[in-house]
């Protein structure tokens, strides 16, 4: 094989970035400062993600302002109000905080950008876009775990209000909405599993083989 | 900070790993058999994802089977004659291979499979869910190059088409389909951009400050 070469020692070390990555609840965030070329080495991982056709079909807002803050934390009340609606049988749903806008230094926007022009892999699948986008969140999120800082994606949120606040090209979507800093603790397991909001499903449930067969579990 | 702490050197080899990651054209695949084992870690780490409302809505289809690999194969040949069309000022188009299925020893179709109960964090933003089942992607291809195995993401298909063949359940979703295998070589650069299909977008056009401003680049 021609190209760089990983050994099972390189192999183990992603391993356990990707094992002691968490989704981080907000009290958990310190307000201290991520210094810019820690930021520039997240932004750098999210650039360097696959996308269809090689499109690069993303747009980065880095949000430090207090007063855009303050507009998306409105916005995210209002959004957790309906929520709580939605779990009023579940009295657990109000002990989260579910957002760290205001305790993180940094907040990124991250956003898809339609080409004008036909993109290569995405003529059939319109959404291999979109979906383009995400893997560079992935990138910058576990680049941010071997940094040692946190990150809370926060989709509850009203995209198109999102996009008014930040004054977004209409064509535009909003893809995700990260909240990112220094933890005081990254929990061995996910903070819902430990709260018993949620179980983890095993694999057995979730692997088909050739094709979903009738008398499968699904 | 309490709980696994990384170090700078741990930190690039991540760096590396996400350096040297490539989409694979079909030419470059090689027959060699994946050992159970591996394939395993790849699952693994696409389990390990985060996933909105720790929700984990992804379904595995493995595909070794001939029979099964000739029919997307045909879906692919059918999907692409119309994307030849659409490029049809473009001659390159024709001189790519832009699917590995047959060349590669298993592909893997990855469904979103929505839940029948409301999800945490999804109230707001329905598409959190898909989005999820691409952060599990992410992950697995970050495994295979740490396992010095390829990737291809192959979209040129029609998604109703590819659930029929699976016999996959009406609810969900296809993500993606992937076509995974050893390959002769993980070129420096996206093969893409070798062939100067596309060239890289610079950091600075695609980064914001706080909102897009009215005299921007967008």
């Amino acid at each position: 094989m021609k190209g760089r070469y990983f050994t099972e020692q390189e192999r183990q070390i992603l391993e356990e970035i990707i094992r002691h990555r968490r989704t981080e609840l907000g009290e958990n965030f310190l307000s201290q400062e991520i210094p810019e070329t820690v930021l520039n080495r997240l932004i750098w991982a999210a650039l360097s993600a696959p996308s269809v056709g090689f499109s690069q079909p993303w747009e980065f807002v880095i949000i430090r302002d207090a007063s855009i803050k303050e507009k998306i934390k409105a916005c995210f009340e209002i959004e957790n109000e309906k929520a709580k609606k939605i779990f009023n049988d579940k009295p657990l749903y109000n002990q989260f905080k579910l957002e760290g806008i205001q305790t993180t230094p940094i907040n990124i926007a991250i956003f898809y950008k339609p080409s004008s022009s036909p993109v290569l892999g995405q003529t059939s699948m319109k959404k291999a876009g979109p979906y383009s986008v995400c893997l560079a969140v992935q990138n910058l999120w576990l680049m941010a775990r071997a940094e040692n800082i946190g990150v809370c994606w926060l989709s509850i949120l009203d995209e198109q209000k999102v996009k008014r606040i930040l004054n977004a090209p209409d064509e535009n979507e909003l893809i995700a909405y990260l909240c990112i800093g220094y933890v005081k603790e990254f929990t061995e397991r996910p903070q819902l599993e430990i709260a018993n909001w949620e179980t983890r499903k095993s694999q057995e449930s979730l692997i088909y083989y050739d094709s979903y067969h009738q008398d499968s579990n699904s």
